[in-house]
């Protein structure tokens, strides 16, 4: 049963912390939110179902205190925010008090992309500690990066990578319908893209995790972002979407070599696409590589449980891991933990 | 460039030596083989496109002496024999030099089911001279074993899991059409499974480091052999086949659950199966789990090229990992070694 401190509430902590309860590996013993509404209160009134009676805390260090210390907490999960930045002053005062940390923060999945300071920080805060932290979750974190790279185990040479992850969307929860722009109009879409709450998070970090891993060099690279256009009159939980409206979104990234032609093929290519009434869902990785190899998991895996899942699993993971910043490629495997 | 003691010269020995020095990753320094037509010889002499003039030792203590000492190996690699217990002279000698191994020894995959005295000697080894082993291949090592259990990082429940392996031996080399059975009539096959020479070797070895890693619990398990009938005239390297003959072998291995009915569904199922035009050709897997995830790879993956390929792409998660006997699951991820 793991000791666990952990910190965000919002929807995705909630989900965590309702399914440790339920696969009884381990015990919320600290909790710690920023929302007054919330602190004081405890945990099991946020969460019904987890039984967990801890009292959520204001802040990391009363957490601790409250605790007895850090050496009464196995590991922390931090579930607060998708920019690293934004994270950065709990993730240090993690790092200081030695922690082993998982957090489904999207930019800690590869965060030397956009915050090589904050990862070099990190890092060395980890290793004069002993502190270890992971970024995690399905996409990024699994399923367009750590399984692709893991795939590859088995070659002698790899050239270039394509990953693809075709939703579904027609029966997914009606915030992940929002999220994707269903229904839209082309002016609604693009506002929405511009404003930044419509994109996926975590293309540019996968694509970098694989160049990285596999040696790929990639030194260019370059994301689009485009509505997919309802072929007919479609129908969602939103409501129903007119011919010709967004029935959702195609992202993709695409990262080319070090020295590459502009013409050049990209040597890893990334898509994310997720619409209502999207025919063929699937997760797809081509490895053109000795021996090739196509994987596909017909109808993708589902997303809604699967982050949630992986977080979890992290934990042993990164307590068996050494001191540092680590990514899904260098702690051990990652795999379901039973009870 | 990864400095490497290589011991076992056999046909696998050879292909690693070569891809090695092809992938430009690292160099064989030392040499062991126990064929006195070839000890004295340079290594050169026997795998000649390597480059790599070393001198083969007829032991490694030969050979650690002659490179002056072990400090100046990043890691040993062995492939000798199938047999933990045939392999346990030289892992002895490796745990107490305190090297990172890597070997191909099929039962080192997971050495507890068969071997449980020399795994806990040699993890007692290892642990007191800081050394680390780790048993690996394409199967057992990688496809019904390291990857099932990898895919189940998104899930937060398993519930129990099947696994296919199922190749077209048309075009795969004579002595692997010969290993399967091809062409042999019913007597001469059931020679073959009694004499041990056609069985696949690991697939126990799988079905429980599964079973262990994913908490399943299997305390009861079979093994059933029996040959693909040709359902018309076929021909293959080895000649024709007629209607009725063996065109390959079927093996599967099922393990139920600690407290399963007499009656019950295995909770793991792996079904390995090679054969002349085998139709569908294919790896995949079937988790029954939250969510459930099914994996194919058409076609399957070429297994010529990829026991030599993870076993080079082990290196450095040996390396990396903690002193102690390990397994695929708990060192950090083996992936492709760029250059």
């Amino acid at each position: 049963m793991f000791k666990i401190l952990h910190i965000g509430l919002g929807p995705l902590g909630k989900i965590i912390v309702s399914d440790l309860a339920m696969r009884g590996i381990g015990v919320i013993t600290q909790a710690v939110d920023i929302d007054p509404a919330i602190i004081g209160k405890p945990l099991s009134s946020v969460v019904p179902e987890c039984g967990f009676a801890c009292t959520i805390r204001s802040s990391i260090a009363e957490a601790v205190s409250a605790a007895g210390g850090v050496k009464n907490f196995d590991a922390a999960l931090l579930t607060t925010s998708s920019d690293l930045a934004r994270c950065m002053p709990s993730l240090r005062e993690l790092a200081n008090l030695g922690m082993p940390v998982v957090s489904t923060c999207e930019e800690l999945l590869y965060p030397w992309l956009r915050h090589q300071n904050l990862a070099d920080e990190l890092h060395a805060l980890c290793l004069n500690s002993g502190a270890r932290m992971l970024g995690t979750g399905v996409n990024p974190g699994f399923l367009m990066d750590t399984l692709p790279v893991a795939l590859t185990a088995v070659c002698r040479n790899v050239r270039s990578v394509r990953i693809a992850r075709i939703q579904d969307a027609t029966t997914r929860r009606i915030p992940f319908q929002q999220k994707i722009g269903a229904g839209l109009d082309d002016a609604a879409f693009a506002a929405k893209v511009k404003e930044g709450t419509l994109r996926h998070v975590g293309l540019g970090e996968s694509l970098h995790f694989v160049s990285r891993y596999l040696g790929l060099n990639v030194d260019r690279w370059e994301e689009t972002i485009e509505p997919v256009k309802a072929d007919r009159d479609l129908s969602c939980g939103l409501g129903p979407i007119p011919k010709g409206r967004a029935a959702g979104v195609r992202q993709v990234a695409m990262g080319w070599a070090k020295g590459a032609a502009p013409s050049a093929d990209p040597v890893i290519q990334l898509e994310f696409q997720a619409a209502i009434a999207q025919a063929d869902p699937r997760d797809e990785i081509n490895l053109d590589a000795d021996p090739p190899i196509k994987m596909i998991i017909p109808g993708a895996v589902h997303g809604d449980v699967a982050t949630s899942a992986i977080t979890l699993n992290a934990v042993p993971a990164i307590i068996n891991a050494k001191p540092g910043l680590h990514t899904m490629a260098t702690v051990p495997m990652v795999h379901f933990v039973p009870r």
